[in-house]
């Protein structure tokens, strides 16, 4: 008997009660019966994104809700700035150029947040930018990037600001229509505790104003068919079914805690995370910028971050995600977004430091576990 | 209390121990633990496919994978042949619109097969046809297109055929590689008996030729890409995780049975249906080249079929499809593809029986029954 904790960055656990929504008979979906579901599930994520436009639905992972946003808004030839500090960052410049996009690059060192006054220079230096593309949080990271002081740059200017929320929405506020966000995305598999298949996408006025004058072809991701058949509480195609079931538990769950407090509760596991880490003389991936959604640290000198990682999850049953590219091997990354609570960071830690130990690590045992209980106590 | 039974072509019921299967703690995809899974499944979609070639897996639905047939086979301006004989065969057109292609209609009367010596006149007429876009079995119209036959006549020349089978896949033998098909599709809520979600496409040795030279933009249905992640057990995006566990039980269930005995459960059951709305005097939507997917009937005349098909899901509990588009209320399809059983057949046809007694239709109750009884006893 081993038990397996799952602590990645998505997939990241599901509740038992979700899953056990799921697993009841499945309906058609082209009936009221499932339009009513569908209706709940809409009009709690409008209520999630904070916005008075539609969010879309679509059978299909993040990725697929990213390429949505840029296939809808554009035309080739266009040019946008891609804020490039993770491997999701990259992605966005890669779904461009896909599309025959002019993408202008904004690298940033994985671990750093964009620095405002750099978008600023930009799109100041080339105002014909038709939008700036970034993450709330680049998961491979870690990184929080300054999402409301973004926004503030392009409101009122001809850019539109596109976000990948897939690891933020849900885990911090990000009021869509309140900050002026244009585009927002985000995925079944993080804080909203599914597992993975559905993707989430709204657009402001502004953009779908663009969207009608973009002319890049689409048809599965054609978001204002889906937007003609969800005013209609349908989809154009058939919807992931179970997981829309699973859905509309999970918004249960949560407005029964209150969206404040889901926010508040991964800000303290996120600080307790965080002051483990530190306790354990571990560097920070990211020091200055860190997301709420997940930590990452560098594993000490000589201990090889992947050896670590599989040790954990295949000898101590715990599944953390590792880095990735040039990061690969270097890294631990421990999630805290979605279905996670207080004894999860005392878990996440406790191994840490177990393994650690048994690596040759010297940093004493519990020293990370206690730091993060003074944090996690706040919460009783 | 109602007992509630699901005969429509998709989603199709879930058996209970795929539910549960797929009720198990998620787990996460970048692992060894997953990669097994996953390389279980993509041996059954082999095995299912009857191909050597990689049957790829997406996190869509069925109409992302007829999509990304599309943008992966061909060029602006290529002209492509549509046998559109029902909703889903405009969808092949729409889509291949909407990247630019080239569309030659061949249109058939709905609830007719296309015509082999159409099919062959129109490549005659114009040789440059790039492909034939087709269903195996029109869902919408519950009719069954000559695929063996249309197969013999793109062989050995410049014309792929590229099939549909949401709805013939796991119902019907179509030996992808003897039969010569160049690409088939296929849904996970079929015959696979798995909730809507996932999607399947192979192509064969020539159409992975022509994808090498294709330029429509693509990314998240890059299919290129998606096989060099199968080669390694994993896929390019975050995979549909609890729909693939869901998957591996699928297989075990149908390779337990045997495909053999899967494509006769199928006939039988179709041909028993097709009795049994015989017997009851109804008028068959597909008389000649009726499919094994689903059986449609017109309803009686001065009967509103959808007022039949509401007060069977409602008020008998029994959920069939009616017709879209010209059928609107004019049929009823039941479906028997997927997790359906002799005694599936009893039910629809009482619950049909009783429906049309209580709208002053008068065939004698239990003749429709009767009918299928005796050729369901063939089972036995």
């Amino acid at each position: 008997m081993k038990k397996r904790y799952l602590l990645s960055p998505g997939p990241t656990p599901v509740p038992e009660e979700v899953l056990l929504e799921m697993a009841k008979p499945i309906m058609h979906h082209r009936t009221p019966q499932f339009s009513a579901i569908f209706s709940e599930c809409y009009k709690g994520l409008q209520k999630l994104f904070k916005t008075g436009q539609p969010v879309l639905t679509l059978a299909a992972s993040g990725t697929g809700a990213m390429e949505a946003a840029v296939v809808n808004l554009f035309n080739a030839g266009d040019t946008v700035l891609v804020v490039n500090g993770g491997k999701f960052g990259e992605r966005w410049g890669k779904i461009s150029q896909a599309y025959g996009l002019k993408v202008e690059w904004l690298n940033v060192e994985w671990g750093q947040a964009v620095a405002v006054d750099a978008v600023a220079a930009a799109l100041k230096n080339n105002p014909s930018i038709a939008a700036v593309l970034t993450q709330g949080s680049e998961t491979s990271t870690t990184v929080a990037h300054p999402i409301r002081e973004l926004a503030q740059l392009t409101k009122g200017t001809d850019t539109l600001l596109v976000v990948d929320g897939i690891t933020a929405v849900g885990v911090v506020d990000m009021p869509m229509d309140e900050w002026g966000i244009d585009v927002m995305v985000t995925g079944s598999q993080k804080a909203l505790m599914l597992p993975p298949g559905l993707a989430f996408i709204a657009l402001s006025e502004r953009a779908w104003k663009r969207n009608a004058a973009a002319k890049l072809p689409r048809y599965y991701f054609d978001l204002k068919r889906e937007r003609d058949n969800q005013a209609k509480d349908t989809t154009a195609y058939t919807p992931a079914v179970s997981l829309m079931i699973g859905l509309r538990k999970v918004f249960e769950l949560m407005f029964a805690e209150g969206l404040d407090n889901v926010y508040k509760r991964h800000d303290t596991l996120a600080r307790a995370c965080r002051a483990g880490v530190a306790a354990l003389g571990l560097k920070p991936l990211a020091p200055l910028s860190p997301a709420n959604s997940a930590t990452g640290f560098f594993t000490p000198d000589g201990i090889d971050g992947g050896k670590l990682e599989k040790g954990l999850r295949d000898n101590y049953g715990v599944t953390f995600a590792g880095g990735q590219d040039h990061l690969k091997g270097k890294i631990i990354r421990v999630a805290h977004l979605g279905y996670f609570d207080t004894f999860d960071m005392i878990v996440a830690l406790g191994a840490i430091e177990m393994s650690l130990a048994k690596a040759g690590h010297n940093a004493p045992l519990g020293a990370g576990v206690a730091a993060a209980q003074k944090i996690l106590n706040e919460r009783y």
